[in-house]
């Protein structure tokens, strides 16, 4: 059955070809042999060089695929850890056929191998896990740790656009930022009821909504 | 009737001579006077020289009493616009005959008036008026203005504890801070729900748990 799976997901993948650039580590190792002062390509992959936001943890890329059909002369590029996860992401990119949307599959913590410093103009993090365990605040995508990868890879005045359900994390994110010296603006405590305009409700989204849960949103600039 | 009044209100003052500094800029007055190069003369205050903690906008004196009660070897000295608030505030102090709690009169925007540089180790920002309306911004106790007022009178690593129980002055307060360069850090979303020990709460805070409202809570480093 395990294997039958894995196969069906393989095929799956191999049809979005198209969108999908590969794993972060295994393009870096493609980039390193191919020249020694690396640089992101873009026009290799866009055919044009409009700025690049970079959504982190695109789950089944709702976002993603409406932000790149909204904004056509902004490059997307949506990364995400669990093939199984992605996958969906993608096969809703191919079918939208998006000429400035693609894929990278892969940890954060590896941007670095794909994204050269000060190539990305935004960041979005949608509802990333809160790891509401202390012991695990490593692995959130506002810890420090990542916070500094960010930095790097954000071009001067760039930024990231944060937005999450989970009250405990969004106070970490607060402090983690002001920490890594970011400046925080456009706070939004209750997103829904802040009159903030242009917002893409993603499907997990949409479900606390419903619940009458607030949503926290922030946008942090380097 | 308005001269009856003044004249019971000015009665009362003066039974609180005692804890009562005066006029925010009367003192700088009187300061001038004395010396070129002024400090503030905390052992002329307290009889010691504890390290010395500010409340702007102490109102009735609930939390200032309270906090000079628990924590006897800090100075505490509070300011109050109003003179039919303040005025309470001190009789509660008089009869607490409390040696570390101190009052001055006046305007947040005079304290450098009082306090030399780097004098103040913490100041306390409660339930301070929001100010909803846009119009009116300048006159928030967060407004970059006033912090960084506070910076030049607080010493480094001195902190500011700000609580409040309105949203979007909460929002802008962060986005304030993080702009004058403050590191922010024990972010409360929610007081009263996480587990935060030894908050004074203030009647005033009391009344909005009762109805069930968040309280909000930060504190600020330079």
């Amino acid at each position: 059955m395990r294997m039958r799976r894995k196969k069906y997901l393989d095929e799956r993948l191999a049809a979005c070809d198209e969108v999908n650039l590969g794993w972060l580590t295994d393009r870096a190792a493609e980039l390193r042999g191919q020249t020694q002062q690396r640089t992101l390509d873009v026009r290799g992959i866009f055919d044009n060089d409009a700025p690049i936001h970079l959504e982190i943890g695109c789950g089944k890329g709702a976002f993603i695929v409406q932000a790149a059909k909204r904004e056509p002369d902004v490059n997307f590029i949506a990364v995400e850890m669990s093939r199984n996860v992605i996958v969906a992401a993608m096969e809703l990119a191919m079918k939208e056929r998006l000429p400035n949307l693609r894929f990278l599959m892969g940890n954060a913590e590896y941007l670095e191998k794909f994204f050269p410093p000060r190539s990305v103009e935004r960041i979005y993090l949608n509802f990333s896990c809160p790891f509401p365990k202390n012991s695990y605040a490593k692995h959130r995508l506002t810890h420090p740790k990542f916070l500094e990868i960010y930095r790097r890879i954000l071009v001067p005045g760039g930024e990231i656009h944060q937005k999450t359900d989970n009250m405990h994390f969004f106070e970490f994110s607060i402090e983690s930022f002001s920490e890594c010296g970011y400046k925080l603006k456009n706070i939004s405590l209750d997103l829904h009821n802040s009159g903030f305009e242009g917002n893409i409700t993603t499907e997990y989204e949409a479900k606390f909504i419903e619940q009458g849960a607030a949503i926290y949103r922030l946008e942090a600039k380097i």
